[in-house]
């Protein structure tokens, strides 16, 4: 019989104790979390930004990635778009009693390669089990601290008209990829999500042009939920152009097919950059010769006052982006 | 039709939007949690404590308490016994659908009455919605940071033989409450958790006491397994003496009707401190003063090298208080 998380896992005995020690630690153990205290200890100086996010993604292995990676890409990307350098990290595991030990064992794996490629430590942690029917395979919250240069902070600079509108590549992968795995239709293996660790892309960014005014990761509600925060949060009337905007031949067709509108779809290795228009050819110049950056274009600009997003389709047409007022797809993170 | 939370509410479009900016930011918003971008920023210097914890209580609502209150004052425990002053949290929420609002609006006050009581503010947050069946209710992770003055630092200092073990108060409560609440046995009012929070104590406890060596609060696995986890660790050998032991009478009762041993059910208001002898009055005397402090002892003492925790009986035996090796009681945090 294959080995499974139990309740007793959980309980804070003696299965708990081997859990920990001979699967957590041997994938993610560093100095600080070997200690095994209640909190991870550290010392810092300076503007530190603080994040977290709960992934209850189904299924937890999906194409192009699986929970772990998720988990901890997710957690730095929040980080590295506030222009924060990742550092610690903290995991927080809900596992549903019956989860093979070897399903356990991937994610951990996928965790330890995720933060050793993005240079964090997991410092602090905590599992709980739940009984079958209670939960869902499992959930896992991380939390992150970050620490902000001074001058990467971007919070402040005024969003103003004629400002550009930015996006690092093709939309909507990783929710269209997961709805048709989810569906079960077979797919080639371009058909996959997004996910990536974007701090290699944004904090050099950052640091080269300091008239970005805004980042953000477009993850549930993708670019429109994102546009529309911004528009509603600064005041600003935003318009992007349909054909300016970078979508791949497979995300087209799925998109059509199962009538999701790729806008809304989310993304998970994509940052949303809104730029003074005199430094965009910088970061049009940058983005192409990153690895994550290479299909970015410049998508539309910031109109003046207002507090709505409107598109312009490849007709000619403008029509209002609505905020999402419906469950696209649920669970996608 | 009570308002419930849906699947539509974790969409990250305007339900969620909603929810946030209506109920969760009702209750716990603050300058920094406000700025709703992607981390929660501030500016710090020192030694930091970092510490996670997910609550999967059930029943949510529970003698004593709640799991709002809970996620709040667990974490800062998780804190405060390293050392640490609470200043910051995170909250992730992962809801399954068809909680009422009425019962998220419950748990939101809660968490905003502890935190507020503690000092604390919530400046970085994320919700989740799950299907029916897929989850239990609602499950809370709460991260922290704390600021650790250096000479409340305990770690480093050397458990000794001779050195003291003292608790602040009756052990067992929260476990044996939260079981006989399972059982639906009606119960008097002093049945209830020992749920509170630890800052008040702990701090300035350190900061007077700097012969203390060791505090952790004894949750999960309890008194007994809290001591396993320091004579494993530190290799020392521990004797507690069961008759020195302070238990409430309902506790005592409880145990014996249910055959669970109270040294390994959970406590969430509890610590248990290691000082050096000469300093063990001084501790005594600061926790008679202090409500949560009144029926502290000295429990035992540390017997020198080793790895084991006895315990000398009533009738003058002694015997060996292993670590748990089963599931006492799933789901108490």
């Amino acid at each position: 019989m294959e080995d499974i998380i139990l309740l007793s896992h959980g309980s804070g005995g003696e299965q708990t104790r081997k859990l920990i020690e001979e699967e957590i630690l041997k994938y993610l153990g560093n100095e600080i979390l070997e200690e095994l205290l209640d909190s991870g200890i550290f010392n810092i100086e300076g503007r530190l930004a603080f994040t977290t996010d709960s992934f209850v993604i189904s299924p937890i292995f999906f194409n192009g990635g699986d929970i772990g990676k998720l988990s901890i890409y997710g957690t730095i990307n929040d980080l590295s778009v506030m222009g924060a350098r990742p550092l610690y990290l903290s995991v927080g595991f809900i596992i549903e009693e019956g989860l093979t030990l070897n399903e356990f064992r991937r994610i951990l794996q996928s965790m330890s390669f995720a933060s050793r490629e993005c240079g964090v430590k997991v410092i602090t942690g905590d599992t709980k089990v739940v009984e079958r029917g209670k939960g869902d395979k499992i959930f896992v919250n991380t939390s992150g601290i970050g620490v902000i240069e001074r001058d990467l902070d971007w919070r402040g600079r005024k969003i103003e008209e004629g400002d550009l509108i930015i996006i690092n590549g093709g939309i909507g992968e990783h929710g269209l990829s997961l709805m048709l795995q989810r569906l079960g239709v077979k797919v080639g293996e371009e058909v996959k999500s997004d996910l990536a660790p974007l701090n290699s892309l944004t904090l050099p960014l950052l640091s080269l042009c300091h008239g970005i005014k805004f980042m953000r990761d477009p993850t549930r509600g993708g670019v429109a939920g994102v546009l529309n925060e911004i528009a509603r949060k600064y005041n600003v009337e935003i318009e992007i152009e349909e054909e300016k905007i970078p979508i791949k031949d497979w995300v087209k067709y799925a998109s059509e097919v199962l009538g999701i509108d790729p806008l809304y779809s989310a993304n998970e290795g994509k940052v949303v950059i809104i730029v003074e228009r005199g430094e965009a050819d910088k970061v049009m110049e940058f983005l192409s010769k990153h690895e994550l950056g290479k299909e970015g274009r410049i998508i539309g600009e910031v109109k003046g006052k207002g507090n709505r997003v409107y598109l312009k389709t490849r007709i000619g047409t403008k029509r209002i982006l609505d905020p999402l007022k419906k469950d696209l797809l649920p669970r996608i993170c």
